[in-house]
């Protein structure tokens, strides 16, 4: 199998399981389903999903045993999208060629469109256990998640990042901002698919490695297309990072040093999984892929 | 012992484990951790977490065996709490007599505080099992309270509240919303306490029944001290229900019919838990002082 044909398949397994995990369009109160399906059925690339399984894959769990908290990490990062998007902070209209979910629904049921998105990506997640994972390693995943998801993880992130908006680029800090507000989740995502696959210690701390520098790659990655994307391919808005003044990696290394930077990431990130042997080769091409994305 | 001890010992319990379960207000990014302790230390009676103690208390469970799920479903009241106030959603200054979150830490770093608390609720949650309950009651509990939390719980009964401003009183509306809004994380409360405390079959559900009761007679209550109480006692500005042509209960039923069906509420709930014994006497006394309450 290629990457294309693995992520298609992958892919699938996640939307069918999400179609199944969120009430229905017309469940009481129908808004709110609506406004969560909006934007859950986005369009997205399903990136970690996808990291979820192939990491849990990697060290031999079966894919369907991965799909309650493949789910979680994407209805995880649909809210943390809609919140980011609110008027109050980066204040966006379009998300993947689309109105954002405030533009659509209204501020107050997007933030309650995000509050049942989290709520409900720990409620799938804890149901992991029902397909056949431990409880313990199902608990440990539930930690590594809210600990990845809160104030000294994705949150912490998005703090940084808007307190610092206009400031001058400096490297410290525009390197927290990519490892919070992205890269924590990424990580968790790697560690969950490890930590419910019963991974060794040396195959976790290997995903944990390879997890972070995915994770600060595939941001600086977002940066550069930011600048240099299409709306074709990005679905929002070039240059929208310059205009609100936004700490990112180029502004601080430049162009050419960041994609340097992001292609040296991968490469580290590819060989740091080699030694997971065969069934690691989806973790090494999507390494690959991040940087050669176009979306 | 007497209800008040109870409660003044039990408070305190809660207080200290709050303490350590949130980072501490210098941790980076520090406005995120002001803001949520802002929020959670705010004086507070802590009736949900102590409903968590006192249900495992009645069932044979010690009381430091349920703190981190007391501690949970304090931070998941006051995450619901911080977002409630939104400008977008009921847009209030004042909350138990200070300056609402948004209102000192402006709209972003609140919408974001009660993300992190969210998500730190489930994060604590997922430790019971490091206190000694087992991994599949703490299992349990994530999935109660994710339901109770979601788009059909709590987060539906904002929806419906915020859509039937204004609407004509309709007894089967208010009940939703009262039932959602606040009875549901109540209802969830006395059940975790049972899971966690290992109930057996009739104990969880007789604890079900007094907490479906309970939780609809505090909120009968509230609506009835929004019209009548000071805010010396509630903290609040009184009659802000009227003002925003909120669906109350009083409005649908009128004030004495209310407080009547309160009263035989609580009378119901405190017979409902007569049959577990003893020691559940806390439960007991708590349904009665719900309509005795002046804030």
């Amino acid at each position: 199998m290629d990457l294309a044909n693995y992520l298609a398949s992958r892919r699938k397994l996640v939307e069918e399981a999400l179609e199944k995990v969120v009430p229905p369009p017309g469940a009481f109160p129908s808004i709110i389903h609506e406004a969560m399906r909006y934007s859950l059925f986005a369009g997205g690339k399903r990136l970690r999903p996808i990291l979820v399984l192939a990491a849990g894959e990697a060290v031999g769990c079966p894919a369907d045993k991965l799909l309650p908290a493949a789910c979680a990490v994407e209805l995880l990062h649909t809210y943390s999208l809609i919140h980011d998007d609110l008027p109050s902070m980066d204040n966006d209209d379009y998300r993947r060629g689309r109105l954002t979910c405030h533009k659509v629904y209204g501020e107050a049921i997007a933030i309650l469109a995000g509050d049942a998105l989290l709520t409900a990506a720990f409620g799938v997640l804890a149901e992991e256990v029902q397909v056949g994972c431990s409880p313990e390693a199902t608990l440990a995943a539930i930690r590594e998640l809210a600990l990845a998801a809160g104030s000294q993880g994705l949150v912490g992130g998005q703090v940084v990042d808007l307190l610092s908006e206009g400031g001058s680029p400096e490297a410290e800090l525009v390197e927290y901002i990519h490892r919070h507000k992205t890269g924590s989740l990424i990580r968790a995502c790697v560690r969950i698919g490890g930590l419910l696959g019963e991974a060794t210690q040396d195959e976790l701390e290997r995903l944990t490695r390879y997890g972070e520098d995915i994770g600060l790659a595939f941001q600086i990655i977002d940066d550069l297309l930011d600048i240099e994307g299409e709306f074709y391919y990005t679905g929002k808005a070039t240059g929208s990072d310059a205009k609100k003044q936004k700490l990112t990696y180029p502004a601080c290394f430049g162009i050419e040093k960041s994609r340097q930077v992001a292609r040296e990431l991968v490469d580290r990130a590819a060989s740091t999984v080699e030694e997971l042997g065969e069934k690691a080769w989806p973790l090494k091409a999507i390494a690959h892929y991040i940087v050669e994305r176009k979306s």
